[in-house]
């Protein structure tokens, strides 16, 4: 699909295809509909983000915590999204060892004891050594960085989300 | 389940159990949730209402957005909300006969290509004739009136999903 079809859709099926560019929140997407037509996917992805970042930092933490943890217990339930399966399973989360499984939980649980959202990262981007390596750097900064880092984190996969589902502007 | 019990849930159990009381909007009750403790339901309740109050209009038409049309493909295909498929069957929408459900559908129509998003109404407090009744009058509306009706709606139907799910104040 291309922007030009994107853009044609009514909302209700541009948030069906396109309402978990950000985990959980397709009020973001069912947002930036209003602002259609979109001269390019990158006018889309940009919508977007300049939506979040005109929410309050309340808001900002609120789509922080509508994320699963990594290799917690959505992923063990089965209860994940589509997408942060394919993306967990892809950065190896789904085949940690027990002494890896157990690292990242306690890392998880003592980030969100810290910060009181979760740690996020695009998964995509970043094999398993990596992602803990993050998880126990990201663990020693201040709450206001590591909400900053994490909506980074949120655009980056909104990024590969959106491009897995509109081609990219030049290959129009 | 009393506030001081919803004070404590961390914020994973805290979405879980609240998540819906916007429909499909989790990151609002994950937004309040840094608010808390909240020293009574009504304060809850007040706190979501001043996240929805403060989004920019974009916002406001993303929320009506995520609701589904009544008695519309949603309910056809039961892929409605638990929480909507019990206030929409209350209300008799699943029960329309074939006259009730060809008006409601083209006057939904009607509603969504005028406003760009669906009619909401607090379907617990109306019966169908009324429901049909109010969606009729309302396609009369200005934008901006239904914009802002709508939200209202919005909140009386998180008024009583939270009074389902937390018991009142005024039984603590």
């Amino acid at each position: 699909m291309d922007i030009a079809a994107v853009n044609a859709l009514p909302y209700e099926d541009f948030v069906d295809v396109l309402g978990n560019v950000v985990e959980k929140c397709p009020i973001i997407t069912a947002a930036v509909w209003s602002g259609r037509p979109f001269l390019s996917l990158a006018a889309l992805e940009a919508a977007i983000s300049e939506f979040i970042d005109a929410l309050p930092e309340s808001g900002k933490e609120g789509i922080l915590r509508c994320h699963p943890d990594l290799a917690g217990r959505d992923l063990q339930s089965g209860s994940l999204t589509r997408e942060s399966h394919e993306e967990q399973a892809g950065s190896g989360m789904g085949a940690l060892n027990s002494e890896e499984a157990s690292l990242m939980a306690r890392l998880n649980q003592e980030y969100k004891e810290r910060f009181e959202f979760p740690f996020v990262i695009c998964a995509r981007m970043h094999d398993k050594e990596n992602i803990l390596r993050q998880l126990f750097a990201r663990c020693q900064n201040e709450r206001a960085v590591e909400r900053a880092r994490g909506i980074e984190e949120v655009k980056k996969i909104c990024h590969l989300r959106l491009q897995s589902l509109v081609l990219p502007d030049n290959r129009l």
